[in-house]
C-alpha cells in the first residue's frame, strides 16, 4: 500500500513530498473515512446536517455518540472521523463563536467561523510538535441576514462552501447521489428527505433512533434536533425507514 | 506481530499511519487489556461499580489496589490498565470537581466531568513530548437533578454514555455477558449483583475481600462503598462466592 | 524520481542538500503545480488578475474556491498551491496593509507589500519547526502614486516583478503563450483578454461562471472584481466562451 | 534477550510498544534488581526496615551507603537500585514532609507521602526530556493517629500497601520467605528479627555491621536506627551472625 | 559525489565531520556558485560593484532582480546565491547601519558593518534549529575618514577584505582574470571597466539592460547606479557590449 | 567491544538499557580511567590529597596542570577525568561553598558539599538536553566540628565517603595498593607518604615537580599545598624519588 | 578513515563514545589542524605572538587575514582553526576584558581572562543545540603585577599554561622545534627570532608581509604588532627571509 519513499515523510512533523504532497495530512483524510457518514443540505429556508451514528455496543447510549453539534444559537456542526480531535474543534467554534458576541455583540457568521476554524486546523499542519486534526466539520447555519450557508472544512484547513455536501465513510457514492438529487430551490422539509435519502445509500435500512437531524431555518434562526417521530416520517417519503 | 510499515509509527510522537490510524492511542489500548476487569452498571435508582483486585502477593494491602476512586460526593470511577496513568486522571478529575464547586457552587455534572477529563486525554494524543494515558475510566454518578449517570473514557479521548460496560482485561467475554443480561429496568440491588456476576466470567470464583464494590444511589447522592458482607450477599445469588 | 542522497535532505528541517539546493523549498513548488492557474498582467491603466477555478463538485459554491483576494483597496492577489497555506499568507498581507495605514496614515505600496510577504515565508525555510508554504502569489495594485506593479512570491521567499506571469499549473505552456503575447502597451480593456486567453490555453473552453477576474485601475485605485457578463464578452473576443 | 521490536521502543522516551507496555519503566526496574536488597516489616506496634549494605572496599565508610534515610520525625525510607536516582526522591520525599509541616502544621500522612513521590516518579514516565527513575522505595511509619504504615514505590509510579516486603534484588527468594513467615500479630521486636532473617536470605552470614535497621514504633513516632548490638543481638535469635 | 560517511553530517543542525568539515556551510557554498556571478572592485577614488541579471523571462522586470542594494548613504552590497536569504542580509546590515546613525550619529564603518553581518551569519553556523545563510556578499563602500573598502562574507561568517573580488558562478575564472588585470592604482573609471570585462568572461556579451553597476566614490560618499548609457560606454572600451 | 545493542543506547540522551544500566554514565566513566590518578588519605589528624601531573610537554607550564583545587578555607578537591568538565564541578563546588558562608555564616561541611555537587552531577544523567560529566573528584576537608572527612564522587552522583581512596587511571592497581597498607591510626605526616607511596604504583619514580600534594589539618583548618621539598622528604621515605 | 561505532556518536549532540571521548570536540580538533600555525613564546620581558596569514588570492588584503587579536591594552591572542568561530571567541574574550575594568576597575588578569574563555568553550561541549568551537586560541599578556604569562585553549575548554607553544597545521614539527630550541631565560628580542624561526619551520621561507607578530612588553605593558621591516630584521637573524 506505501512504498519506501513515502515512508520517509511520515515521520516527526508534517513536510512535503517530492511531490508536493502533505502525507500527514492525507492519512488525516484516511481517518475520516474510517467514521460513519454526515449530510449537509443547504435549501432555500434552512439548512439540514443529518447523521448516522454507529452504534458499537446496545449498551451505548445512542445519544452520547453526537455527530451533531450546536455551536450557537444559529449555527450547528456536523463532525466525521477520529471523535476526540473532532470535540477539540467543536470546542473551538464555540469558543470562537463566544467571543464575536461578546466582542462586537453579534452572532457570528457561518463563513466568518469556518475559516476561525480552518485557520486552527491549518496551523496543525505547518508547526512540528503537533498533529493534525483527523476531523472533518460539515458547518450549517442561518447568517444574521437570513441567508442560509453550510460550509466544510477538511485536515488541510481549506474551508469550501457546498450547497449540499456528505462528509465521512463512502464519501464517493453518498456524493454521487447527492449530486443528482439536489435542486437548488429546495425547501428545508424536502431537504430533510434528501439528506436521509443520502444517509440511506450506505445502509440498507435506518433506524431512526440511531439517525441524528439538526436544522437552522431561516424564520426563527435557531438550532432544532428533530425528533424520531419526524425523522420517522422523513423516512416514510423514500421507504428508508427500518421496519422493526 | 507488526510488520515494518507499522513500526515507522511508534517513535517520536503520536502521528498517523497512512491508513489513517494513531498506533500510540492503539498500543496505550492494549496496557488497558493487559489489566483486571471493572464493571458499571446504571440502574434505575442509581449507579453500581466493581472491580476485581489483581493481588500479586498476599502481603499486599487489598484496599491499596484502588480500582475505585470517589471522585466527589455524588461521582466515584473505575479505572483499569496502567495504575499511575489513572492515579493521574483521578488527581485531574477531583480537580475538575472541586473547581467546578468553587466556581459555580454547585456539584459538576456527571457528563461534564466525563468531558473534561477526555479533553485532557485528546491533549497527550496530539502534542509531541508526551504520551497517550495507558489507562480507561468508568465515570459513574447521579446528576444534581437525581438522574444516574454511566460514562467511559478511552485513550483517544472520547467520551461515551453507556447503560452498562467493561473496561481492562477480557472485555470480549464480560461485554457480551453484559449486553446478554442488561435490563433497561434493573434496579441497585439487581444492579450489584449483575456487575459482580460479570466480573466474575473472568473468574472461577470470586473471594468477596478481592472485590471492591461503589454504589451512588439517587437517593442521598453520595459514593458508598459496600461492605464485604454485603459483596458476599450478593455473590450468594448467582452461585459466585468463593467458598473458602 | 528520487534517489537515496535526496531522501537525506527531506527529514526534520530545511537544510542544504551536497549541491546547495533547499529540497523542502522545491518540493513546495510542486505542490503549486498541482493547482489550477492563475495569470497576471499588468497594463498601462491598471492591472489584470484572472484565475481559474478547478470545481471538484457541482455543489461547490464557485465564489467560495477563492483564487483572488482583496489585500485592500488598491492591491489583490491570485494564488496557486495550497489552498490552506495561502489563506495564512492572505491573512498575513492583509495585516501588513492595516498596519501600514494605521502606522503612516497612507496605503502601503505594492512592492513593500511583497517584501514583507517574502521575509514572512523565507523565515519558514530557514528555521525549524515548521515547513516552507506550499504557496505561489500574484500580487497586482495601483500604488499611491499611481503606478500599476505586478510581484510574484515563490515558496522560497523571492520576490520579483513581472509585466505579466502566471502561477500554478501548466506553468510553462502558460507562460510561454504570454511571452508571446504580451506588449508593454497593452491597456486595461486588453489586458483582461490576455489575461482570459492566456487561461485559456490549459482548458479547451472556459466556463465565465468559472473564472474569477480581479482588475485595480490607475483611476479608481480600487480593486473590482469582474462580473460574468464582462468576462463573457473578453471571452467572446478571442472565441474562448464555453457555448453551454 | 531482545529482539529487533524490543529496541524500536527504547529510544528517545518512554511510549507504549505495540503490546503495551512502557520498556524504560521495566528497564528501571532492571537498574533495581542490580541492587542489594532492603526489607520493610509492619508490626502491631511500629514499622522495620532493613538494609544490606553491599561494601565494594573495606575503604569506604560504611555508614556512607545509605540505604535508609530518615524522611520526617515519623517516617523513614529504604531505597534499592540506582543510587543517585534514589538520594533525587529522598530530597523531593523529604521536601514534601516539610511542606506539608509548614502548610497544614502536622505531620504528613505516609500515605500521603507515597502519592506524592508516586505522582513525581509518573511525570518521568510520561513526559520526553527525562528518564524514568531506577530506584523503589519502601516507605516506612507511623501515621499521626499512630498507625503503622509501609508502603512502596516502584518505576511506573504505582504506590502500593504492604504488611511486608522486600525491594532491590534477589526480591523472588525473600518475597517468598517472607510471604511463608510473616504473621500479621507481629510485634516489633520480632519483626526487626524477621526482617534481618529475610536479608539473610540472600547471604550466607550477615555482617551486623554492614547492615542497617531502623524502627518507627506506634509510641514515640520517631525514626530510630539500630546500633550494631542490637542487631547482633536479633541476628543471634536465627543464628544469622556472622562468627567474625 | 557523496559516500555514506558524508551523508551521516548533513542531518539537523551543522556539526563537525571528522576531518573537521562543517558540510552544511560547504553545501551552503554550493548554493552560491548556482547564481550568477557580481564583482567588487576597489579604486583609488572609490568602490565599485557590477553584477548580471540572470533573466528567467522576458516578462520578469529586470530591476526586481536586485543584486545591488544600497545599504546606507557610502555602503552599497552585491549578493549571491540563494536570492531570499540573501534579503535578509542586506535587511540586517541596513539595520546595523540605521541603529549605528542612532546610537553614535555617525555613518558605519564599511568593515564594521562586515563583522556585524559575519557575526549574525556564524551563528547560524554554531546553534541548531536553523541552517546557514545560502549567500555571500561583497560591501563595498567608503569608511567616513574617505578610505574606499570592498570587504566579503561567505556561509561560514568570515569577514575578508579584497582588493577587488567576485561572488557567484563561474568564481574561478572571473577571479583569474581578476588576479590578472587588477593594479592597485587603477581609478573609478577604469575599476568599473574592470569590473564589467570581468563579469563578461562569463557571457560572451553583455546587454547593458542586464548588468547592474553600483559606485561609491571617495568625493561625494554616496552610493551611486550607473545609467545604462554609462554601462554601455564603459563595455564598448572593451568591446563587451552586446550589439544588439 | 560492543555489539549492536550496546549502541542502541548511546543517542541524544542518557536512558536505561535492557539489563538496567546508562550507557552514557558508564562511558564517562571511562574517560575518567584515561586521566592521572589522585589519591585522598584520610588521617587523624587531617586529610591529605595527592596528584600525578601528566605533562604533555616540558614547554607546559606544570602549575597549571591544576588537579588539585582549593574550594573553601578547610576544603580542597582532587580530580581526574576529563579536564574541562571537572573546572566547570570545581566552579559548582566553589559557589555553593560561598553561599553557606553567606546564608548561614558558617563554613560548609564537607559531606554537605559533596552532595550538593552530586545532586548537581545526577541532574546531568537523567534530563535530555546535556551528557554526564566525565570527571570524578574526591573531596577531602575539615569539617567545622573539627572532624576530617573525604568524600568522592562519579559520573552517575553518588557520594561515597572513604577512609582512603583513588580516582582516575591505573584504579585496580593503586586502590588494592591502598587496601593493604592503610590502617586507621595514620597520622597526617605518615598519610602523605602513603598518598605518595600510592601514586608512586603507576610510575616507575615520582619526579616530585610533577606532584601536587594538598594538605588540610585539623589544627588550622586549612588548605594548605606542599613545597617540592617537602615532597621530596616524603618520597625519600619510600625510595619513590625520581633520582634526577 | 571511521569505522561504524564511530560514527554512532557525531550526531545531534556532543555524548561519549563507549571509550569515554567526546568524538565532536575530537573532529574540532581536526578543523585546527587544517588553518596555518601561530606561535606563542613567553620570554623574560615580555610575550611574543606570530602568525603566519594564508593569502588564498593576491587580491585579499593580508592585514584582514587577522590571526593576531587585541583583546585589552595588555593582552593579545592568537587564534587557529574555523575563522569565523574564532571570531566569536575574541569578541568574548573582549568582553570579559571590558566587564573585569568596569567592575574591578582593573585590567584582567591573563589566567582570569583564559578560564573565562574556556568555561564558554566548556559549555559548548555538553549541551545540546550547540557545536563545539572549532578554533583554538594562544593567549598572551602581561598581568598587572607585571608577569608575562601564555596561555593556550582547545575545544574542550581545558586552558593550560605554557612557556612557548603553538596551535594550528604542523603542530608536530613546530612544537618538537620550540621544545628543542626555547630555553627559559630567552628575552623578548631572542623570543621574536624563535617565534618566527618556528614558523618557518612549516614553510621554506617567509614572507615579511605575510607574517604578523604582536608583543606585550613587560615596560609598557602594551600590545604593540611589529612593523614589516622589524620583522625582516629578525627573519636575517636566521636566514628565514624570503629573498623576493
Amino acid at each position: 500500500m506505501q512504498d519506501q519513499n513515502q515512508q520517509a515523510y511520515d515521520r516527526g512533523m508534517t513536510i512535503f513530498s517530492p511531490d508536493g504532497r502533505l502525507y500527514q495530512v492525507e492519512y488525516a483524510r484516511e481517518a475520516i473515512k474510517r467514521g460513519t457518514a454526515s449530510v449537509g443540505v443547504r435549501t432555500t429556508d434552512g439548512v439540514v446536517l443529518a447523521a448516522d451514528r454507529q452504534v458499537r455496543s446496545p449498551l451505548v447510549e445512542e445519544q452520547s455518540i453526537e455527530k451533531l453539534h450546536r455551536i450557537d444559537d444559529h449555527i450547528a456542526v456536523a463532525s466525521a472521523g477520529h471523535v476526540a480531535d473532532a470535540r477539540q474543534l467543536i470546542d473551538f467554534a464555540r469558543e470562537q463563536a463566544q467571543v464575536n458576541r461578546l466582542r462586537y455583540d453579534e452572532p457570528i457568521g457561518v463563513e466568518a467561523l469556518a475559516k476561525e476554524v480552518t485557520d486552527y486546523i491549518q496551523r496543525h499542519t505547518q508547526s512540528g510538535g503537533v498533529r493534525p486534526f483527523g476531523t472533518a466539520l460539515a458547518i450549517g447555519g442561518v447568517d444574521p441576514d437570513g441567508t442560509p450557508k453550510l460550509f466544510e472544512t477538511d485536515p488541510s484547513g481549506t474551508p469550501y462552501e457546498w450547497q449540499a455536501t456528505t462528509i465521512g465513510g463512502n464519501r464517493e457514492t453518498l456524493m454521487s447521489f447527492l449530486e443528482d438529487e439536489y435542486r437548488g430551490d429546495v425547501d428545508l422539509d424536502a431537504g430533510i428527505t434528501l439528506a436521509l435519502e443520502t444517509l440511506a445509500q450506505s445502509n440498507e435500512e435506518i433506524d431512526p433512533e440511531a439517525v441524528e437531524v439538526s436544522v437552522v431555518d431561516t424564520e426563527i434562526h435557531r438550532v432544532r434536533s428533530l425528533e424520531a417521530e419526524e425523522i420517522d416520517g422523513h423516512l416514510a417519503e423514500f421507504g428508508g425507514a427500518d421496519d422493526e
